[in-house]
């Protein structure tokens, strides 16, 4: 009783008091025997939900969402407010073809440099090849896509089956990608490449359709209960610019974790450090581009699954506006926050992908009114640099808040950069009630997953998922529909706060 | 187990096939004692949701929301689909002064017949006073805005004195009013009205912030927590044009429930039967323009809520197009079903009222993109009538399932009248999964309406609320996030069954 709190609005709140509070988080940390009885207590009808209860509780998750008056009506899809028009940009046409917005992606990139090497030099230290390098490669008769399959599948292949087996990819077939290489190979014979991705080797996370593969989102399932008919959106625009779709990358189940760990596959591990996690979810479209594999890949990005293995394996990750992407064909068609987004081993890789594969959806044009999709020109030596206008928002409580200060000081270094080499301006801001956003969020996504797959839960499928996937759908099943509507509220109000 | 049950597409649903199942509840009966005791198990911990449960479970509500796989992905605010432009209206400017839209909707009107009374001729039956009437009679000096409140407001005053109590009103200020009407009266006398709504009388339900008044919302203490500050958008708009503003009308406490029942302040009666509910949850709203001493009122609605009333009180109640009217100043701003909406005797007043009140706000407009407003053009003798172009879509099993045919001959005829004197088509449609449409709208209106109490009901504000109230909230607070989610996707897919 009494506990009620009053939010003030967001504009109002004043930033220089906030103050920056770690998270701290109450959990008994179990693994084996013991975990699996944990989760069967939590899935039990009434111990089960007072015991999520109390956790909740102890970590005052979820209290706020029903004891705070939060003064900001709902919002439950990303919005795009009137913006003013950018400068430096390229406005790509959402309804072309892949094909002519690769090209003026192209256009916006920086001249390109023939790596050392190709020119007699000395041998650079490592470096991945860019799609430019293949394109020039395949184009100079330096190779040719079939060359390069036949040097990938065999890697590929042993990841699989290591023991325990490590697979990058979770639905791989050699035959197929051969033929795909050979007909791309003809294409260049004929002096016919389709863009400048023709030949160019992507994988395709496992929760997006990809033909002849099945989707099984990570889980031992999925594929029973939902077929695939056709190509995602997203891959049949990349398949139309000639990419080599190698096959369904690995994932943390249903994308419900961040580790990226996979009791059904084996888990895909970090090729910087393979006793290390790659991290998820989008665990094996990272790790095939780090280990050089594959210049690209196709990841969903709710919470973080993009951007964390991207990191943790030191490539590109781009979580795409949301909207910008067409989610039809993925198996998180249905959310408000995911996104399909690329990854790969430079900036450059990523734009060239990205123009390939965006375009919002009709339904999301109608309701979304999406601005028009942009891209930054590279390539204007003198004129005025796109990222000269960008500022750079950075919290540095919370920035510093890390494990080691090698991280922090690793990021703080690539900042510097960003403001040295190419001129974009630092801006201290602060970013207040952070946990709030987080439960928000945590409850917008889990609720949306849960809703997702609840038919097949209730058919049965709940004691074919990872115990971990089941720890988290009894969180998940705790929340309440006036919690979701209150995460809305708050969703909105993260976006109202003025510095 | 064995349960999932998988939805086609809407748009392959075969509608020929579609049967009509009548809505059957299983609930027991309770009053007095019992009933309290039963609100008093079903709000106890553990108790009280397995009761909830069994009674959800029951009645096989909710169980679909988590065992089906809806194709559709969740809409979950109305949208506003590329649309057709239409024929014979005017467009009404959203950024204009509210008197100037009064005089466009002004002009769509008939010519005003005067009442054959006051021609000399003999009196008509039973017959309301239009807007036209009282501003004819004001302007031909017949009556002031100062006599006719001294007319109706010891009428006012009896309601709330019978025994038991029957306010139309549960906050009402004669000398406010008397003030009010001076201004007006003198506007008059000086020539100077400022819109054909000059002088008019209307009542503002409960909800909705009228200033002097508190808004309570029909609760014993929402005012307590919540003080108001200036008047609600549309009330503002309203007093722009001179309206006099008699006060806040009874409603059902919190509008969750559509009898009109208020054990707080007492109910208002059925002005043509005042034996008989008015229906809710705007039930002073209707019952005072029923009993005509309001020409009209401002209600809201999210699932009925002016309709029900309107319809029982025998008046004409308009549910404007969500997004319509700005909800600021209201106690449901944040809810993805409430409109406000204007209840009047006749159609040519809620004409006028609706384009005094009309304007989207600024964030729905931002997000939802609305079509600009129209009103038809009844004015046109010779030209397109307006409403020869309109269908009107009747579900024939459906609509004769009521208690009696008396009520079905009725709507009966005035579908009739309307094909017959205003040239309308009548067409015969479907509406297949009404249960569910039910079921996906009482989780939606009900968990933002929790979300918007809850805060106070930790504050221990919930023993102060209603019986009623108490059941509706406990059932509210069993709808899970996920069952949220899965009746928004119910939402999008209402949209989409096509004949």
């Amino acid at each position: 009783m009494g506990k009620k709190r009053v939010m003030v609005p967001a504009q109002e709140v004043d930033l220089s008091i906030v103050k920056y509070e770690p998270e701290a988080i109450q959990a008994p940390h179990l693994t084996g025997f013991l975990f699996k009885f944990f989760v069967s207590i939590i899935e039990a009808p009434v111990i089960g939900s007072l015991l999520i209860s109390y956790l909740k509780k102890k970590n005052k998750f979820i209290e706020m969402l029903r004891n705070t008056e939060i003064p900001e009506a709902p919002m439950f899809k990303p919005e795009f407010p009137p913006q003013e028009p950018e400068h430096g940009v390229v406005t790509l046409h959402e309804d072309g073809k892949p094909e002519d917005r690769v090209e003026s992606a192209l256009k916006c990139l920086p001249d390109y440099d023939l790596p050392g090497s190709w020119n007699g030099n000395q041998d650079p230290p490592f470096k991945y090849w860019k799609i430019r390098d293949y394109a020039y490669a395949y184009r100079s008769g330096l190779a040719t896509p079939s060359i390069v399959a036949e040097r990938i599948i065999p890697i590929i292949e042993d990841f699989s089956s290591k023991k325990p087996p490590q697979p990058l990819l979770i639905s791989f077939d050699a035959e197929e990608v051969r033929k795909q290489a050979a007909a791309s190979t003809k294409r260049f014979e004929e002096g016919k490449p389709l863009s400048i991705l023709d030949g160019i080797f992507m994988a395709i996370k496992d929760d997006i359709d990809c033909l002849p593969h099945p989707s099984k989102s990570g889980s031992t399932w999925m594929h029973q209960v939902r077929s695939v008919k056709k190509d995602a959106v997203c891959v049949s625009r990349l398949r139309s610019c000639g990419v080599i779709l190698l096959g369904k990358a690995n994932m943390h189940e249903f994308g419900m974790g961040t580790t990226g760990n996979n009791p059904n596959f084996g888990t895909a591990r970090n090729p910087h450090a393979p006793e290390r996690y790659t991290g998820g979810s989008s665990s094996g479209p990272a790790a095939i581009v780090a280990s050089g594999l594959s210049s690209a890949a196709l990841g969903t990005d709710g919470g973080g699954s993009v951007r964390i293995p991207s990191s943790l394996c030191g490539v590109v990750g781009f979580k795409t506006t949301y909207g910008r992407t067409d989610m039809e064909g993925s198996l998180c068609d249905a959310g408000t926050v995911e996104i399909i987004g690329p990854i790969a081993s430079t900036v450059e890789d990523v734009m060239l992908v990205y123009a390939a594969i965006l375009g919002s959806s009709l339904a999301n044009r109608n309701s979304l009114q999406p601005s028009a999709p942009c891209l930054p020109i590279l390539s204007a030596r003198d004129s005025l640099n796109a990222l000269e206008s960008l500022r750079i928002g950075k919290y540095t409580t919370w920035f510093n808040d890390v494990n080691s200060t090698d991280i922090s000081d690793q990021c703080e270094d690539i900042l510097g950069l960003l403001c040295k080499a190419h001129g974009c301006r630092m801006v201290e801001i602060v970013i207040p009630e952070l946990q709030e956003m987080r439960n928000a969020h945590l409850v917008s996504i889990g609720s949306e997953m849960l809703c997702s797959v609840n038919p097949d839960c209730e058919d049965g499928k709940a004691a074919r998922m990872t115990y971990d996937t089941r720890t988290s759908l009894a969180l998940f099943r705790s929340f309440t529909a006036s919690d979701y509507v209150a995460a809305q509220c708050l969703r909105r109000r993260g976006t109202l706060f003025l510095p």
